[in-house]
C-alpha cells in the first residue's frame, strides 16, 4: 500500500523541524511540491534547503502547477470557492500519486506550520480517498505552527490561567468579531487588517511577520498605540518582499 | 546575564523534539526539574531519556520538590488557587536560579507540549523577573503540543475551512459550555468528563490519551455512541497507570 506523509515543517525556521519529521523525510521516495508562483519562491527555497540538509537517501521531487484559486470570492461564498479549488487540487494530487508513486511507495507533502491548522492537504487527501481511484495510507506529522512561533518570539503564553484561546481567520474576525466569552484570540490569514476595526482601548496585540526567519518582525502593545504602525509595516513588508506571512494574538485588557 | 530556556519537548513521543530544542539543550548548563511525585515518575523517565540521547556536553540536573497545590478549590476560586501556588513556585524557581546558575549561566526547564499552551513556566519566570532579585533573559522554544499530537493521531485538521477553533479546559467547558459560534472545540485538562454533559446528537468527538507514547489510546465517533466508552476507558487507564494525560476535539455535526 502507498503511504503519504503530510509533514509539518514549522513556521519558517529550519530548526523548527522535529526529529519525527526528519525520520519521515528519510522514508520518502517522492516529495510532491506545488508551484505557487513567484511570490512563494522564497518559501520553496527554504523547503529545498531542508531536503538538502536532512535527507540522506535517494529521492525525487515532483512539482505541479497549482490550480488557480478565486480569491476575489465575497465572504459568504468563501467556503464554496475553497471547495471548488480543493476539488481541482484533489484531481491534481491524485494524478501525482498514481503516476509517480509505486504501489508500495512513500510520498510526502511538506507543509508550512502544522498540517492540522489552516492547511488543506489532509482534507484534499481525504477527498482523493473518497474518489476511490487510488488506495493509500495517510500519516500526519505535526509541526511547529506560526501561532506557536508567535508566542515563543514574544515569550508569552497564548492562554491565561484556566481560560480559553481561540484561533480564527482575519476574515472571520472582520465578519463576526471575537467570539463572546473569549479574551485571547489568535488571528491567521488576515488580508484585511481586521484588528484595526476593534476598540483600541480593549485589546493588546502581539503581532509577528515572517516568524522564525531572518526577516522576523515583531510589534506589541495596546492596540490603540500600535494599530497604525502595524498597518504601515504590513503594507511596507508586503510591497518590499512581494508576499507576507503574519499572525497575531489579541488579548483583551482587564 | 543568565539565560533561561523554556523548552517544549512535545506531547510524549521523544521524536517530537525539534532541532531547535536539541540545540538549546546543548547550550544548557543546568536543567531544572520539579519532582511532582510518584504519578509523574514515568514522565520524568522520558525526560531523562531525552537528556541521555541528545545532550552531548557536561550538564547538571537540579530537582526541587513541587509546592503543594490546592486542587480542591471550587470553580470560582480556581484562578486564585493557581496564583497562590504560582507564587510559591516562583520563590522556589528564583532560589534555584540564584543558587545554581552562574552569572552567565544557561538554565533550562523542559516542559511537556508547548510552553505557550496551558503551562505555567513562562508566567512564573515573568513573576520572578517582577520580584527583581535576579536578572535573566528568557528564551521560549516551541514544542509539539498534545493538541497537535491528537490531530495527527486522528489524521484530521483541527479547524474547518475558514472557521475558528477554540482550545479550552474541561472545567471551563463544564461551567460555560462551548463558546457561541464555535463548532470545533479542543479540550485539555478535563478532570470531570465535561464532554459527557453535551447533547450527544450534536457533536462528534476525537479523543486521545498518552498521545505519542506506546500507551496511546484513541477513540472517535458520534458523541452519543462513544461517550460511555470514553468515560469507562479514562477511568480504567487512570486507575491502571495512576495518572492520565488526555485531550479531545469536539466537532459540531452539521
Amino acid at each position: 500500500m502507498r503511504t503519504v506523509y503530510v509533514i509539518g515543517i514549522g513556521a519558517g525556521d529550519p530548526e523548527h523541524l522535529t526529529l519525527q519529521a526528519v525520520a519521515a523525510m528519510n522514508r520518502t521516495d517522492v516529495f510532491f511540491t506545488i508551484d505557487k508562483g513567484e511570490a512563494k519562491a522564497e518559501l520553496a527555497g527554504l523547503r529545498a534547503t531542508l531536503l538538502a540538509r536532512h535527507v540522506t537517501r535517494p529521492h525525487r521531487v515532483v512539482t505541479a502547477r497549482d490550480p488557480e484559486r478565486d480569491r476575489s470570492a465575497p465572504s459568504g461564498r468563501y467556503a464554496g470557492a475553497v471547495a471548488d479549488w480543493q476539488e481541482r487540487r484533489a484531481a491534481l494530487y491524485e494524478r501525482m500519486l498514481v503516476d509517480e508513486l509505486g504501489e508500495d511507495g512513500c510520498g510526502a507533502f511538506l507543509v508550512w506550520g502544522d498540517p492540522a491548522l489552516y492547511d488543506g492537504t489532509l482534507r484534499i487527501l481525504e477527498r482523493i480517498r473518497d474518489r476511490g481511484a487510488v488506495a493509500f495510507e495517510v500519516v500526519s506529522v505535526p509541526g511547529i505552527s506560526a501561532v506557536q512561533a508567535l508566542a515563543a518570539a514574544h515569550r508569552i503564553p497564548l492562554n491565561r490561567v484556566g481560560r480559553p484561546v481561540v484561533v480564527t481567520t482575519g476574515r472571520r474576525l472582520a465578519d463576526d468579531g471575537p467570539p463572546p466569552g473569549v479574551d485571547d484570540v489568535v488571528v491567521m490569514l488576515d488580508a484585511v487588517d481586521a484588528f484595526a476595526a476593534l476598540p483600541g482601548d480593549s485589546w493588546d496585540i502581539y503581532w509577528g511577520a515572517y516568524l522564525g526567519t531572518p526577516d522576523e518582525t515583531l510589534v506589541h502593545g495596546p492596540l490603540r498605540d500600535v494599530t497604525a504602525e502595524i498597518v504601515r509595516r504590513r503594507a511596507e513588508l508586503r510591497s518590499r518582499k512581494g508576499w507576507i506571512m503574519d499572525t497575531y494574538l489579541l488579548r483583551r485588557t482587564r
